[in-house]
């Protein structure tokens, strides 16, 4: 699907690029997702937050099922086009476990035991 | 390089995961970049943001020639193991362009002109 407002992204060979996903409000990471070039312009032109499943191999709009939508405030690239932010308004919990981001509580220490 | 304390991660088949880095103070997400399980380590170990370059395919330290390095506060890892978040600390910009994070000013807007 080619898209002249996509000339300067840079999607890897799978035709992907990662979407870090931030609330607006609260300024938290939600999670980190992937889109391809239809993901992008869909969530542009709907307002809705959609990506690429890598796992099930589809658009996927989140919240579609679980109610969970986000409401896309603004949609930014990286300095060389291979990231991007999505700004939202969370409804609901954004990770599927029911926790308000997909890193609550998930922290790596240095002392977590090695072999 | 094997380590216990990794063995949850789902490191891709390049033996990476992306990493959010996130500003601790302002909470901006700063940058997008990639982590081996030895840029993990050593991230966890020095305190010093630490990741693996795609381009050059070596170990690098964020701000080693620029000076612009980032203390980490805290590492998580999300629901799925695939992906982690760096809290940090910036010293000067995160960009190498300058600016303060690699988002800044690149807004996509869903009228930016298709063919």
């Amino acid at each position: 699907m080619p898209d002249t407002r996509f000339a300067e992204l840079a999607f890897d060979d799978r035709g992907l690029v990662p979407v870090v996903v931030q609330e607006t409000a609260t300024r938290e990471v939600l999670m980190l997702a992937w889109a391809d070039a239809e993901a992008l312009a869909l969530t542009l032109e709907t307002g809705r937050a959609t990506y690429w499943s890598r796992s099930r191999q589809e658009i996927w709009v989140k919240g579609a099922t679980s109610g969970h939508v986000q409401e896309v405030v603004a949609v930014r690239t990286d300095c060389d086009g291979d990231t991007l932010l999505y700004e939202v308004r969370q409804t609901g919990p954004a990770c599927h476990t029911g926790t308000a981001t997909c890193f609550t509580g998930r922290e790596i220490r240095a002392h977590d035991h090695a072999s």
